[in-house]
């Protein structure tokens, strides 16, 4: 086997869930694509590497010590935004509903996997609660069974410190079919129904 | 998400079986490792994409046109041994006791994956038989079904051509406990039992 080959297996081996075996059929077809793409690839991973940092107050990927969210002067710092991952955030900003701040844990506890809380950002979400001045913890966790493990944790942390914890609501989504929607979901829809 | 992260997904996913969520585990893989590590991952693709190329004669991976051993002039090109992937013929290169030359068909016959004889440098194998004066044609394929399937293919297209082909033996594997050998290898290696 050729060294730059066996160099770019060596390398791709290193990422997280890529074996020998899928390392060699990845670098197969980098070695079949245009020189282009590789170039593309390699050129966003470096820029990537060198440019994003992880805001040093809420964990958010940003090109600057702090996000653009928590530099923002108009953003209400007396509501965090609890989430898994910068993803999650995203799809949040997407809504354009949410003015306060956020915090990212990056990561849902997780005993099977060895995900306990001092593998996630929760500390740091304690210490802010400690020196910032915090009204409100909205706990936006996935709605699974990790994801409701982490609000539970989080809450029995936070709650007894005397700030309101929220967690969005959970109930039927926008355009879906209720034939469609499964039984825990109807009844926690059922059960925090809203009087019209 | 900032557009360098959204870039390296993006570039990412154009790898077979990386989807989006594959490629965000491994941007964050990549941002928290250390710099140097991105820098030689994406150093080693360039450099074997701009390097490698595939022997115009046989198909291995190849620093110039002619691989080293399409262009040495002690090995016997009469006898062509046949395998699925660079990997292999790695493998029997090992053994140092084959000194024939090689074609690479660049995978197996797979109906179910669409892989067909197009897909693979059956065409140019055929040119080759057809061109240079081969005696001996041996299939190396992995012994599984889809090898097999591609090995029975190729000897009802070489074999009327007037060319000996022949297969490597299947039996015992060194160091092997017959114990733990299954059914199919031990009927194989009685069948063709060896006189001393």
């Amino acid at each position: 086997m050729p060294k730059p080959f066996k160099r770019v297996i060596e390398e791709l081996s290193k990422l997280p869930g890529i074996g020998e075996k899928t390392a060699s059929r990845l670098a197969f077809f980098i070695l079949k694509s245009d020189l282009s793409y590789a170039k593309n690839l390699a050129h966003s991973i470096v820029f990537m590497r060198e440019r994003l940092q992880l805001c040093s107050t809420c964990f958010n990927l940003s090109e600057s010590p702090h996000c653009y969210i928590c530099s923002n002067p108009q953003r209400d710092k007396s509501i965090l935004c609890i989430v898994e991952t910068p993803q999650d955030l995203a799809a949040i900003e997407k809504s354009r509903d949410f003015r306060g701040c956020y915090h990212i844990l990056h990561g849902r506890l997780s005993p099977l996997e060895g995900i306990t809380p001092k593998n996630l950002k929760i500390k740091e979400l304690l210490e802010r609660i400690g020196s910032e001045n915090i009204q409100e913890v909205i706990l936006a966790m996935n709605t699974n069974m990790e994801g409701e493990t982490t609000a539970l944790y989080l809450t029995k942390l936070i709650k007894p410190k005397g700030i309101k914890v929220t967690h969005l609501a959970q109930g039927i989504p926008m355009g879906a079919d209720l034939e469609y929607i499964d039984e825990v979901t109807i009844s926690k829809a059922l059960k925090n129904r809203i009087e019209v």
